[in-house]
């Protein structure tokens, strides 16, 4: 079937539902759609705890089922109605798409899958529906967008970081050895970065005076990055607050205002300014 | 009682003194209604060690029928005094009230309670009564109304929060397995919010090198979701502080300096400023 | 001896040593002091160490006096040197010096000493020496100022904290139970503490479902708290520094600068502004 | 050989080359070397790892030389182009040079070596190769002289850091003892850096009800550090927001809305605006 064509009838209908919210036929859509997605999604997670899917084992198997079904029809429209159907199975959300679907229907035409892939690997296939749900938050495009526009400093700072665990990490390896837990620099690096971000699983520790010395410049920088900027920001909005430069002194001749308390002469017109009456600032 | 018609007399004289503060009696009731919940909320709390119930256990239970009595008046002359009772015990405070009287009130009528239930779950309903304290800070208003004005925001955060968090603790439950503590989905998804938000209980932790390295990941994503802005906000900072109002001008009479690159004029002496060149100035 | 008269002659010169830093025997009286106060700090935490103070003990014991013989004549070369002795006497300062001394002298003037306090009680006298450095550093008046200002907001703060952990620290002591280390409700405030400020030890963790889903909502709660603020904040620094509003739009009749993109007339003087030309805004 | 003429011929193209990135060749020249610097990284870490090194190992080895040899090369190349050689040798990429050259070298000029200097310790300098990328962030550069202009704020924040933990761990200590981990006061204060930067590792934790208490203040300071400041910012900004520029002025000849508090005339149609009173903005 040729699709290059402009969208007409029912296809731009069908359009106009899916991937548009103006209409209340869209509306309902997105809002069936997004409650599907987060059962799919309970279903999953309930599959995964032992001791509920003993008892409903075979309820979610058949849920499971229904989802799909549900997914494959909603994938098969979002194709019917594009101009370009290759296009949207290639993007994001299309891959998104086809990958919430891959789990059920593998598990179907290949019979022994369970036995080359783990059954916890498809449950993670499907948990990937949730991304989904990222179409429907305006936010997250913005969201996108600014991390996109801030990514050189974002770079350049997890280069930094990366830096300073690495060199830590071996540090720490050399000092504490594998009888404390350190047994090779990946080890090490992995003990700094729990520490530097301030997590501390308490999984690797250290032992020695040194090793202990070492972890303790690491907290500080760790937990400094945070705090040192927002202490040095707030410090400044607090200073910021009580003016110190300007005032609300006038001048007599031309009017103009906001000379420094300790002016004397007017910096518009050069005529001499009354003397400065200090008055309360409030505090805060 | 009809209470619909404007309070008069001593209903509005008990108005004045149980919900205003503006008179003596006024905050002097407020006074001691915090400490008597105080008080209240430290028996509760003294109630709950088993070492200090054995000892003092009986002034315990003793002090606790003084509160319940005390809370049962406040309660009944706060209905009394209002126009409209029901709707007073319908709302947030009015059911923090019940709630706080409920616990004794019960294991009076009902013998067999402590058997249906768990006398922790009195202490539970007893604990509510910090919440009345609530009314006597103004800023918690404030603060109620901020939260409320930001909700979207905050859900559009907390919602990519737990789209990252159940993604992620799928993964790690696919990576490590039960065999490693991550026996099912929720169990990763915990793991994954101890671990974004950098708490790192670590009763739960990756053992495999894989799962580790996509634990250094979160850690590195928890973390810098609070490093990265704000070391951008304080550069920011830093670049606004190399102040704009004050420049290295020089006053050719009185060779004073600092003034503002918009001043005409000396402000030390009125002599009038030779013009202002632009200097490039270092960036941060 | 009356002190009461204004400083002279021996008195007047040993007060500027001692108080002020504007002569040069002041400064090095000051530097001295700094050596001597982080001298004697080292001692004190050598001496806690088993290993070393098996080596050393009798040197650090040596030390020891030579500190206390040292501070005894710096405290009361004080006392001489000012107006009125008992106003230091009592002050911060006066008070941390005094204590600084007790330990070595009590242990002599009270020959059981050790049999009644705790030896490591007296090394924690001795560590209170390092306050004294605090009047060496002059931010530390200003930050204590700054704390000051704000013990409002900070008081506020914290009463809204003590009361989230309260009523979550009761909820986890009411769903865990002693059972899995919750024993009480203080215990259960010490943990929620702990997770609320993404400490987290791991003394004591949540085992049950329930349990897991209240800890995870507290870590969000405690992580946002540092998290959503953060982030509107760096949001709103982003969105400023693109700014929409006003632009460097000159006024041709009264040259008045700043004028919206979309204005047509001028806001100071009513003339009409020429078109605007969009000049490119640096990107973040 | 004579350095100090200024550079021609083939010493000016190396250095062209090698300390510039304006040509083609020294771009190339950068970026291959940035690549030999973290391959040879991975092959240290690989080194470290018990299990690869018991299969690989003698490639790594092969592979060590071939980076030593490069780097080798690239290290005398550099000290011929510069004009002199002598103060780059001792500057601080010169010196990480020479460091990431001596343990290979090392090894081979004396034989004993790995009975004298742990392989760990050799691993741990060539490591620091890693540090030659500094040379190739230009906001490292900036990184690092906005925290030279920020020393002194850090300094004190430092201090301030290291007088509270001082004091909070030797109290730990007292009030803990040995019997429950705390061994002397540099443990103690191990453990209180490990609380107030909220890292938490959990190997050494209070067990008594006053530790507790101490260590639960210990935790709200050193994460109230982050959230004091960050709440205050973030509430200042709050109202900064509800805007000072633009308000609800309305012109009476268009009916636009939204002008300056300032403005005297109306941007959209040049008519004279009423005089603006201030109305109350709502506080946040």
């Amino acid at each position: 079937m040729r699709f290059g064509r402009p969208l007409q009838g029912w296809r731009l209908r069908l359009h106009t539902i899916i991937f548009e919210a103006d209409t209340r036929a869209g509306r309902a859509f997105d809002l069936a759609l997004i409650w599907v997605i987060l059962a799919s999604i309970v279903v999953v997670v309930l599959d995964s705890i032992v001791s509920v899917r003993a008892v409903i084992g075979d309820w979610l198997g058949a849920l499971e089922w229904v989802f799909t079904l549900l997914f494959t029809v909603e994938y098969i429209a979002r194709l019917l109605c594009v101009r370009h159907p290759l296009r949207y199975a290639l993007s994001v959300y299309g891959l998104i798409d086809l990958i919430a679907l891959l789990p059920t229907y593998l598990a179907v035409l290949v019979p022994g899958l369970h036995a080359l892939i783990d059954v916890r690997v498809l449950r993670l296939l499907r948990i990937f529906r949730i991304l989904k749900l990222g179409a429907y938050v305006a936010e997250f495009g913005a969201l996108g967008r600014a991390l996109a526009a801030s990514r050189r400093k974002i770079l350049v700072f997890l280069s930094f970081v990366m830096m300073v665990v690495l060199v830590m990490g071996t540090l720490m390896y050399v000092v504490e050895g594998a009888e404390h837990g350190f047994t090779s620099i990946p080890v090490g690096v992995y003990w700094a970065i729990t520490t530097m971000t301030t997590v501390g699983f308490g999984d690797i520790t250290p032992k020695t005076d040194l090793g202990r010395l070492i972890a303790s410049v690491m907290m500080l920088m760790g937990w400094g990055t945070l705090a040192v900027p927002t202490g040095i920001v707030s410090a400044e909005f607090t200073a910021q607050k009580a003016p110190r430069e300007t005032t609300t002194r006038v001048c007599h001749e031309c009017l103009s205002e906001g000379h420094s308390a300790d002016a004397r002469f007017c910096r518009d017109c050069g005529a001499e300014l009354p003397p400065y009456q200090s008055d309360p600032i409030g505090g805060g």
